[in-house]
């Protein structure tokens, strides 16, 4: 029934590929399908300005799209002269997200800044950069433990995103652009590997949908983030 | 233990004073508490460009906030020249709320624009926004039947919406602004009146949390959107 | 004759109310008929960079329309992403007229920063705003007295300001919008209490206009400036 | 008793010298002694929007000054992205300035663009701009005419500016910049040939002045205009 | 002697990858090292406004660089506001650059936008962005043939570029970021297969070079031109 | 053959006028024939930031055009609130230009500042700003060594620039707009006084050139710049 031929509750083929970019203290490839995302971490020597002498440090994250990412070829937001708020909105949500992850006292005075620029988009560009972003935070901390900057990782839990949504007016796991582009209710979900609750986004498209629909929503997310938390562990040879 | 004595599933004063801005086609004063929104419809006779000759009109929505509407002086938008992430966010959830309250098709090729402008912050403009700019868009459509634009009332439910929150590890109703800054998670819930649900958004501000806390937050937005539908079908004058 | 019944030398009604902004330092709400102003007055414990080390203050304002103040619905200028030259020239305006009524040398190095949001407006928006932002920032000053921040008010005079012109070839005061529309001529006048001329703008809208006909506009600017310097006083209990 | 030796009552040399710019359809260099300000006339073959249909055409300025041009260095408008506050209030001025010298139905649905560009600064930019614009824009009246657009020359009467300020408290005509930088009040005027005033803008430095001193100022002004005028009839050869 | 162990006119290893972008017309993921570029072509239905019914196309580019493809993480231009100087510069130069390779009068009333990103940076982005961009291209025109657009690939020559410079006051071939960032001399060569010139760029970064310094450059650049050449015919399968 | 009439290698009159801008360190007047550029040097007493406690000081610069300098009046880029890609690569050029003239380790931590602005525009604008702006450096430098800020000039050599190209496939020097606008090719030279190659840039416009016909391009080159040279120095006094 779906246009991919996938179960409802079925993600699509997941990969993490670290180490991509050579100039980056931490970096990850996701790819959630066809929807291919760059996540890289860059370590810089100071806190925010409202951070300074609080002793903490700061996870924050960028967002982008490459203009000929989708089907038609958007606006290259650099020319255009502005981010639209959709990009804001994005960003924002990946550095709420991967903040959840870390320990900010036990970092130093430090921002990790996270970069994820979508190389090619298919739907859920959001959640597979919340999920590689995660990646090449961790990946990031460890070059920072590796150069004596930090004692331990400063992990709290692992952080994985999927979307869901009610595809024909059944709930799917994991929408992709054909999916997510007539879809009548879509929600994000950013969990931790422990099972907690980091941020829940749903948005009836059309007509409302009802409090059981949400939950069959949010049971499939768990579903698609215990997946997804697996491969990030495999990846970066967590236990 | 509330700041404001309140009790944890209880709102505050809430009124809508309707006609407040001479010149608009509907407007809505609404007050959550010190909370004070300017709302105003206002209708444009043409449809955005990607509607044209569908025969479906638009809502959209814009939100400001006057400099000192919050403790501490904020930068006006207009002199640094952008509107944030955080304003573009809420502007975006308004308009999708309130387009779920009407029938676009039976609206013909106009737009309404939904002005919000926060006179004064004490906590949850977004959802006061919601909950003020639905009135101010009834108001606008008796309007528009008034003047012969359109037959019957296009609305296909109303829409109200409120913030909830743990406060101190305490599930709590419309948060003001002494709670929802020391809050451990934030959620704003869009219902209409029937009970559907139009958009959620829940964020751990520190640590993740439970499923089962997100659902007593859902529980207690049901029953602050029910005082405040209430409160709406009164000043409009709907049975 | 006048659209309004008015005499020409009859102010609209005119009010003020102090305290109107629960956060600010100050801050008042104009209404010269159905034009309101919402003026705030916020100390900054900073003066401007180019009066470091001088021992001296300064007051400077912003001005601001919400979008549908007016008849048809104007841009918001946070969106369009500047500030129009008529918005600048108007803040500027008004910075200089409350300048006027404070000894800078005797407030320390602060800044105080008078915000004038249009409400509604109905024509004379600037004037009615440099009154009642005289009156939010004597509001301020006291505030700032009471917290031992300063001795005394360091008030030189009151400062008062209305528009007249030539409506229908006459001379008129307190311009509404229905006559400044149509005007041939347009002045704005800022005077002190005492008689002192702090600005004057005088502007032929269509043909030039005669200097006695300018002498008998200043002459109706000081009826008015009376009126509006009387109730001032009488709201801020000066004697 | 004036820095520059000349007496209360005495202009600055004047010169006007049409034909500066080879492309314009009018072009003049003026001078007020040691402040030049290029102007062009630029015929465009269109009226603004607002105007199609009408019949009538416009006459807009715009201003700028290059970044030398005065005593240290002023940052490049198009380098910090915008306008200044001051040089749109200029431009605005200028444009209602002369277009009270043109009957705007008989130029045709055209536009006539004048550009002001200050080469050098010793005061009073504004008013020379006013001044050679005059010329500028009669030199493309006539072009015009020579053109055929026109048949015979559409002007109402001519346009000179002169500003006056309080210098030491006493009244002096055509302040430069010693003069301009620390005077007690400062006023703008722009009368037609024939004695009309078209625009006066007096503000006051420092104190409140005296409405007879502004009378004093204006008796100035007029000595001042009448100097103006005769140079530019000599120079466009008008009886 | 170079710091990759390189001859003075060797390249280095260099790929064309086509088919990388999944929705674009044509695209090619170029490879001159270290230095990853992706180049899309995007067909557009409209050529510029000033090509209307001329019944001429347009090939244009824009250029942009991932934040972290550098060493230390760059600002993200759609972040700050505006795309830098050196941005504009170079993708003007690729839009110069690739217009030569194609008969503009033979595309149609059609606009051809080059997307070139750089992915990671070690040197040489521009003239591997002209380079895989011309691939790009040239896979664009062969779809619009396929798509019977065109009838035959309007091809006037294969484009290609590389950089050379003087290194150690040697003159050396396809500079890398180690040679570049201390070279006393940097040229870029845009040459066709048959040996036109296209473009040349030199710049003495210390002292000036002499003029037989400039033609051992350019010799060098004819040997890097001609296996960049060689390459691009092999991947496009030209003869 | 040439539109003006002038042989193939022969300049259009050139003059250099010191002194031009009565408040700037250094100013110069340039004409290349019809092209006028005004050039002036600001000294500012610190030197950008990356140069801090490096003892070196720099010299950048500004480009820009009146609206009217141009056949057809440009948008004024301070009005559209952004320079061009073109401005802003006139500027870079122009500035690199220039630092090849001076020891920068010696004129102490200080930044200079060269504006260009085309007061008259008829092809050649970016070479006639870098000829006539080191004049007015070079006359910034002599300011420095009156004021005692240095103690010799530390000029390392002179520098012109000048144009060519193929006009209807002629090599010829030194482009007008007529020729320019519908030349095959063009080339732009920077040399120093004592034949040193700073900047080369030759771009085909339409069809590629021969490397033989660049080079008959630098030799006209050459005989152009020693013309401007020679007068040049004749302007400075230098032997």
């Amino acid at each position: 029934m779906r246009p991919s031929g996938r179960a409802t509750d079925e993600m699509r083929e997941l990969s993490f590929e670290t180490g991509y970019a050579k100039h980056a203290e931490g970096s990850c490839m996701v790819k959630f399908g066809d929807t291919h995302v760059l996540c890289t971490a860059s370590l810089e020597s100071r806190t925010p300005p409202w951070l300074r002498d609080t002793g903490k440090g700061w996870v924050t994250a960028e967002y982008g799209m490459l203009p000929r990412a989708t089907h038609t070829r958007g606006d290259r937001e650099a020319a255009r002269g502005k981010q639209s708020g959709r990009t804001q909105e994005i960003q924002r949500l990946i550095g709420r997200a991967l903040r959840a992850a870390v320990d900010l006292t036990r970092i130093g005075e430090r921002q990790i800044r996270i970069d994820c620029d979508v190389i090619q988009a298919d739907g859920g560009t959001r959640t597979a950069a919340i999920s590689g972003g995660f990646v090449a935070l961790h990946e990031c901390l460890r070059t920072m433990r590796d150069a004596g900057l930090i004692e331990t990782l400063p992990v709290k839990d692992t952080v994985a995103a999927v979307s869901c949504g009610l595809y024909k007016n059944t709930p799917v796991l994991d929408l992709d652009y054909d999916e997510d582009s007539t879809a009548d209710a879509d929600a994000n979900f950013v969990l931790t590997g422990t099972g907690g609750v980091v941020e829940i986004q749903g948005t009836a498209e059309g007509e409302p949908f009802a409090e059981e629909q949400f939950l069959r929503l949010m049971r499939l997310a768990r579903i698609g983030c215990d997946a997804i938390t697996a491969e990030q562990k495999r990846v970066l040879g967590l236990r």
